[in-house]
C-alpha cells in the first residue's frame, strides 16, 4: 500500500475550516470524532416532499441544477430536517459530459440520457476538456450554497454549520453514460469499444480525467471542502479492465487535484460501487477515503485498508438503503450492526481507523422522510455510546 | 473450509459416465484433462439464428421449454456448431416457482414476469413444494436429450458425446422474482420483506430450497449428469444478509441433493454473480465447482478457494461475455488472460485445482456466432499448449 502523505507534511495546513461541525472533515483524515459522522448520497432527493415542489417550480432537473439559488434550496433541505454531518452540492455526476457538448437531459422517471452519445472515432475527435465557463452554474450554486450554510459562533465569527461536499462522476462512469447514451444493465456499447478499440477509449478516459480534474478544482475554488469520484460503474469491469480502464483514471484526477484553498486540506473521496474485491489497490490512490457499497464486511474492509496510526484510509459507508423500509425498530438493529462491523473507530489523538456512516448508494426516491430521521439519530446515539464502552 | 468428500469415499463410484468426451466432469471433480473444459451460459440462445427459427416455430419461450422435441432441438444446436464440452439443459432458472402456481411469462423481448408475484403474508402461507409431475416437462427433455447426446463408441457401445447440465434457480434468486414479479434493478420489494419481515422471506425461502431439491434430484434421476445453481441475485445482498437469506439456502438444496446416480458421481456447481467477496464462505459448501463472474480474479480466487491435493474447489469462469464483441486476434488475447490468470492446472494423477472455462455472465443475444467458434477454438488450443510448456 502507498502511505497517504504523512500528516506532518501538511501539519501547518489546518482541517476545521471554520466549522461548528467538523466532524466528517476530521473522520476524513482519520482523527477522532465524538460520534460517527454521517450524511446519506442522494441526501437531497425525490423522498423529499420539499425537494419535489422545488424541482415542480424549476420545470426540470436540469433547470434545478442550472439555477444557483434552486440548487442551493435543494441542497439545504435534508439539513434542516436531519442533523447531519456534511451537506453534498446538488447537482449530477454528468455535468462535465454535459459541457462538452453531449446534451444531457433526464426525460420524466426515467434516468440520464445524452443528445449526442459518443461511439466511433470521429465523435471521441472532437471531445475535448471543455471550457469551464460552461459550468459556472455549479461554481454560482457552491458558493451560494456556502453563504447558505453560513452562521456565527458564540465569538461572533462566521462559521460554516457542516462541511460542503463537491463531487464528479470518475473517468470510467462518464464515459459509460457517453458512449451507451443512456443507462445501460448490459454495457454492451461501451465494453465493446473497450475491447475492440482501447485506444479509442485510452483516448476518452485521457480527456474525461483532465476535464474532472479540472472542474473538481474549480468546485474546490468555489468553496467545497471535499470532493468525492463516484465510479458508479467500476464495478461492471472485468478484473484487469478495471484497473486499466477505471483506477488508472481515478489516480489520474487526484495527481491533478487541489490539496489544500485558503489554507485547509480538501479531503478526496473515491467510491467505486462494485470494487470490493480491488480495495487493496484503491487503497493506494492518493485519497483520504475509501467508499464502499453494502457487500463489503467494514470489518474485514477495517483490516484490510483501514490501517492502524498514520497510514490507512477512512471508511465509508455501506448500509443497503433498503433497510430504510423496514420499521424503526429494525433500521436501529441495522444501523448498529453496521457500526459494529466496523467496529470502536479511533479515539484519542492521533490518527487511527475511522468510518464515515452512509449509505451503499443513493437513497430510494420511495423512502419514508421518518425513517431517515431514525438512522440519522441511531448513528448518533449508538456510535456515542459505543465510544462510552 | 470444510473439506469436500474425500475422493476415497466414493472410488466405487464412475465419474466418466460413458462419455465420449469426460473433460468437464473430470474437472469437476479436479482431475486432469488434456485441455479445459468449455461450455457457456445460455449457449442455446438468441444469438443463434437457428434458435430463434425453433423458437418461431414452438410461439413463445414457454412453448420452446415446455416442448420436449423444442427443448432437445435447441439444447444441441450450439454443440453442432461448436465443440463444447458440455451440454446444458434448455429451461429457464424460474420453472420450479411457475409450477407453484406464480404464471411465469416472458413477454417479447423483455424478461421473466409472474402474474402473481409473492408480496404477503397471506400470499406467502399459500407457497409449497409443488407436485414435481407440473414439471415433467422438463424431465421428458432431459431424457430426450440424453438419448440425442448418444453415440457409439469405437467397440459398439452406447456413449454420450458431453454430459448434461442440468440447473435451477437458487431459493434467493427464485425468491427474487416471486416476489418483484419481474427483474428489478433496486430490489425494493424483495428486500422490504427481507428487512421488515424476515420471518415470511425464511418462510418462503425454505420452501423454495426443498423445491429445487426436488427439483434436482428429479433432473438426477431423469439423467442430467451434472447439476448447477444460480444465485443470480445473490450479489445484490448487503454482507450478513447474503449468508443469511441466500448461502443458507444454497446449503440447505445441496443437503438434499443426490450425490449419485446409477453409480455414477454427479457434480454440484454454485454461481453467485457478484459473489467474489464471499468466497471462503462458499468454499465451504458441500459442491464440487463454484462459478465466478469476471470481476474476480481467477489466480487469486484460485490461491483462496482452489486447494492443493484432495480438498478445494474447482472454478469455473469468467470471460466478459462483451469481449466476444471484439476481433478475433482480441478474443484470443482475452482467452489467454483468463487461462493464464487461473495458471497451470492440475496434471497427473490425483487431484488438485482446475478450471472449467465460461463466460462470467449469459451470453448476450447480440453476440456474433462465428466470434463463438474463436473464443472455444482458443480456450482448447491455447489451453492444451499451457499443459505442454
Amino acid at each position: 500500500m502507498t502511505p497517504v502523505p504523512a500528516p506532518q507534511d501538511t501539519a501547518a495546513l489546518s482541517i476545521s475550516a471554520h466549522l461548528q461541525n467538523d466532524t466528517f472533515l476530521r473522520a476524513c483524515f482519520r482523527q477522532a470524532t465524538p460520534h460517527t459522522p454521517v450524511w446519506l448520497m442522494r441526501q437531497a432527493g425525490r423522498y423529499l416532499p420539499e425537494y419535489c415542489a422545488t424541482r415542480a417550480k424549476a420545470g426540470s432537473f436540469m433547470g434545478l441544477a442550472t439555477n444557483a439559488d434552486f440548487a442551493t434550496e435543494v441542497t439545504l433541505q435534508p439539513l434542516a430536517r436531519y442533523p447531519l454531518d456534511a451537506a453534498i452540492l446538488f447537482s449530477d455526476i454528468l455535468t462535465v459530459p454535459d459541457a462538452m457538448g453531449l446534451g444531457l437531459s433526464f426525460a420524466q422517471g426515467e434516468g440520464p440520457r445524452f443528445a449526442h452519445p459518443v461511439r466511433d472515432e470521429a465523435a471521441v475527435a472532437k471531445l475535448q476538456v471543455p471550457d469551464m465557463a460552461k459550468l459556472r452554474y455549479v461554481f454560482d450554486a457552491v458558493r451560494s450554497i456556502r453563504k447558505a450554510l453560513a452562521t456565527t459562533d458564540s465569538q461572533g465569527r462566521s462559521v460554516g454549520k457542516v462541511p460542503l461536499i463537491g463531487f464528479s462522476g470518475s473517468p470510467w462512469t462518464l464515459a459509460c453514460y457517453m458512449v451507451e447514451g443512456a443507462g445501460s444493465d448490459d454495457y454492451r456499447l461501451v465494453k465493446t469499444m473497450l475491447y475492440q478499440r482501447p485506444d479509442l477509449m485510452h483516448q476518452m478516459l485521457a480527456i474525461n480525467a483532465d476535464a474532472v480534474a479540472q472542474y473538481l478544482n474549480a468546485q474546490i475554488e468555489a468553496g467545497v471542502q471535499a470532493v468525492m469520484l463516484f465510479d458508479s460503474w467500476g464495478g461492471v469491469l472485468a478484473d484487469g479492465a478495471f484497473q486499466q480502464f477505471s483506477l488508472a483514471y481515478t489516480r489520474r484526477v487526484l495527481a491533478q487535484l487541489h490539496r489544500a484553498h485558503d489554507g485547509v486540506r480538501i479531503p478526496r473521496l473515491v467510491f467505486t460501487k462494485g470494487g470490493g474485491l480491488w480495495l487493496e489497490q484503491m487503497a493506494a490512490l492518493d485519497c483520504e477515503v475509501l467508499g464502499l457499497d453494502w457487500t463489503v464486511n467494514l470489518g474485514q474492509a477495517r483490516a484490510r485498508v483501514g490501517g492502524e496510526g498514520a497510514v490507512g484510509k477512512a471508511l465509508q459507508g455501506n448500509i443497503d438503503p433498503n433497510v430504510l423500509f423496514a420499521s424503526a425498530p429494525q433500521i436501529e438493529a441495522e444501523v448498529a450492526k453496521v457500526l459494529e462491523s466496523f467496529g470502536l473507530p479511533h479515539t484519542g489523538s492521533g490518527f487511527g481507523p475511522t468510518h464515515i456512516f452512509n449509505l451503499g448508494h443513493g437513497i430510494s426516491q420511495y423512502t419514508p422522510p421518518a425513517h431517515v430521521a431514525v438512522l440519522v439519530e441511531a448513528v448518533h446515539r449508538y456510535s456515542g455510546v459505543m465510544r462510552q464502552r
